[in-house]
Formats: C-alpha cells, structure tokens, sequence
C-alpha cells in the first residue's frame, strides 16, 4: 500500500480531499497546523474528522506565522464580509496568509521524506479560490519540481513525489456531492474565517459565502448552524 | 535602495554571506531560526554577527522541525566524527535535516512578500555541501521558479524574486577569504554540529572538519577555540 501525507486543516475542501486519500486505497497520515489562525476551532473539528475516518496518524503541528504578519486570518484585521463573487475575485484578499501553502507543503515535503511517502494531497481549488496565487495549478506544479529536486528520495529513489490535488478544477458543489458519496460528515467540518463562536460560523466572509453558494447549488443543506437564513 | 532578506545561522558560511549582501548595498532584514538544533549556540552567535554589522531588524522564530524527526541534528543520534573527505561525500549523512532549506526558503519567501522584499539570500554551498540534496543549483533554481508562482508579488509586481547563493560554487577557503576581506569576524560564529559546550566546537564532525581544512586551505587560523590540535 502506498503512503500518502494529506493536509488537513478541518475544513470542507480539505476533509473532501481525505475522504479521496481514502477511497484511492492510500496508507494515510494527515498532517494538521495550528498556525495562530482566528479561526481555530477548525483544528477541533480535524480532529473529529480523523476520528470519523479512523485514521491513526494525526500529525498536529505548531507554526508560527504570526511574525510574519499581513494577513487577517493571523492579525487583528477584519475580515471582508458580505462581498459578491466579483469582488471576492477582483484582488488578492486581505486573508491571503503570504506563502502559507508554500509553508504547509514545505512541512508535508518534510515528512513524506521522513515517512518514505511519496504523496501529498492539498485541497486547493483554482475556479472558487478566492485569488490567492498558490492555489494555482502552475504553482503546484512548481512545488512538485522543486520538492523532487530538494529531498534525498529524489535522488536516491525510484519512486516520485507526487503532489495531488483533486479538487483543482472542481466547483465546490462538484466537492460536496463527491464528499458525500465518500462518507464525508460535512456536520463536523468548518469553513469560516471569522466564527462567532465556536461551532457557529458568521455566514457573510468569503469562506462562508463560497460554501453556502455549493451546498445551494449541489441542492443540499448546510448542516452548520448559520445566525441567518440561507441566501 | 532594493530589500533583501538574509538567512543566518550564525555559522561561517551564512555571516559571509550577509557580509555579501550588506556589500552589494542592499536595505537587510535577517532571519533566523531556532528549530530545536543540539547546536543552539550558533543562534547566540547570530546575535552578535547582527550586532556586529549594526543591522536594525533580526527575526529570531521558532520553528517545529522536531516532529518531523530523522536527523542527528534534531534526534537524539549520533553526530559523525572523524570521517575523511570522500566518507562524507559518499552518501547523505545523518545530520541531513529533511526539507530543512525549504522550510527555511518558505518562512524567507513569506516574509520577502510582506516586506516586499525581491531578494532572498541563502549560504547554500555544491562544493562542500556534505551531500545535502537540497544544496545543489538545480534545487535552488526550482525554488525560485516556485516562489515566483507562489505569490501575491509573482502576480502584481514587475520585479521578481531572485533567491541568491553567493557561495554555491566557492570553496570552503574561498568563502573564508572574502569574508576577511569584508569583515567578518568568524570569532563569533560557530560550526560545530556538536559542541562540547557553549562557545567550544568539537573539531571533529563533518561541519567542524570542513571549516578547519577551509582555514588551513586559505592559510590563516581559525580563531575557535577547539580542543585539540589543528590538523
């Protein structure tokens, strides 16, 4: 059996992606940062999706991107609420954490070296990625390249880092539907950059908005608890 | 003025080569690790080299490589000693730390961005680079194609990234050469991968080895102070 590592973050897209991992017959470990990130309640919920799938190895791992600031999901900045598709893909947003991709695949890199695997799986998205440039096939192609030519595997092995990333070219309700024929729990999953609280997320950042906009097109509930109806 | 951000370690060939980068003119900030290495003294050597230069901004971040494990420089194993030229280049040694440059290069990459910074300097070396994979040009190249798709910069600005490696094809005498021209002061740097203790290398493993035939090559004295006789 082949050996995967698979960022989990404990949101849809990435748990979407585990429950892929899973159904391609892969030996996972998944690997979970605590990055300083407002919304930290989606570690808990990583937790509880490792759990659902019953997967052994769960790597959570402290990281510090706080020093390096610039983003609203690490700093005391507000994170845009309410914006229409267009405005959420007229700019880079002010919660694009600068590299983190970069910094998250460097790690997996990092331990699939360690682990002798030779797979990552990263739920990035290039059609509902809210302009962030490392979500970018290009981007990911790049990393493959590199992370091949940066780790003893790559010169000492037969076998080839391979970076996957299934849901690349996916709509997020093209997401949902295939996490739900893959045993997903999206029930325990979180999305929002900005919860009220724990387990209740605000509806209105970008991150809300994209999610709501799949369920309703994949003609399914949302089983979060929103303050306010569904658009 | 152009910014740049310079890695230090606090060892030889990092503080040559901020010495390179203060030279080329350019405005520096300079980042450091602590990452759970036995040999943590060199990052009070990184002060002093910083102070030394009179550089204004020095990020000193801690950094989990500790769980990701398989290295003597961050296990608790056995650091090589005593091993010739071609035992070190004749496979990659124990003190390999997996990924480590591009966790390094990640954290750089992140911070260039913010700071916008086109400029990454890093004292990777192909000659005597003890058979570290992600030490060679074609890794560092890589990276830089990557780090150009990877962010905001690589989208919006016209200049681009450019990673340096002023050393990647010096000799170990060499690099020790122009630092004295640009005055360096290798008294306050350190090499050992396993001192004897705080300010005292060992002399003996493969960082120490290759440092003492440097000096000896470029005929001056190291001024460390080691335990036994030069070689």
């Amino acid at each position: 059996m082949s050996k995967a590592i698979v960022l989990l973050s404990g949101g849809l897209d990435s748990t979407t992606v585990l429950a892929i991992a899973i159904d391609r017959g892969y030996e996972i470990s998944v690997l979970t940062f605590n990055y300083g990130q407002r919304h930290d309640f989606e570690i808990d919920c990583a937790k509880d999706i490792v759990a659902h799938f019953n997967i052994k190895t769960h790597h959570i791992t402290n990281i510090n991107l706080g020093f390096i600031g610039g983003s609203a999901l690490t700093d005391d900045l507000d994170v845009p609420k309410d914006r229409d598709l267009d405005e959420m893909n007229s700019e880079i947003p002010i919660t694009y954490v600068p590299a983190r991709n970069t910094i998250f695949l460097s790690y997996a890199l990092a331990l699939a070296e360690v682990e002798r695997a030779f797979n990552i799986f990263i739920g990035v998205n290039a059609l509902d990625y809210s302009g962030y440039p490392d979500c970018r096939p290009e981007y990911i192609e790049a990393f493959q390249t590199m992370g091949r030519l940066a780790t003893k595997s790559g010169i000492e092995e037969k076998e080839q880092l391979q970076i996957h990333t299934p849901l690349i070219k996916m709509k997020k309700s093209e997401i949902i539907k295939t996490g739900m024929v893959l045993d997903v729990d999206y029930s325990i999953t979180h999305s929002c950059y900005d919860p009220i609280s724990k387990g209740q997320p605000c509806g209105r950042c970008d991150a809300c908005q994209l999610r709501l906009k799949g369920f309703m097109e994949a003609r399914m509930v949302d089983p979060l608890n929103y303050p306010e109806i569904q658009p």
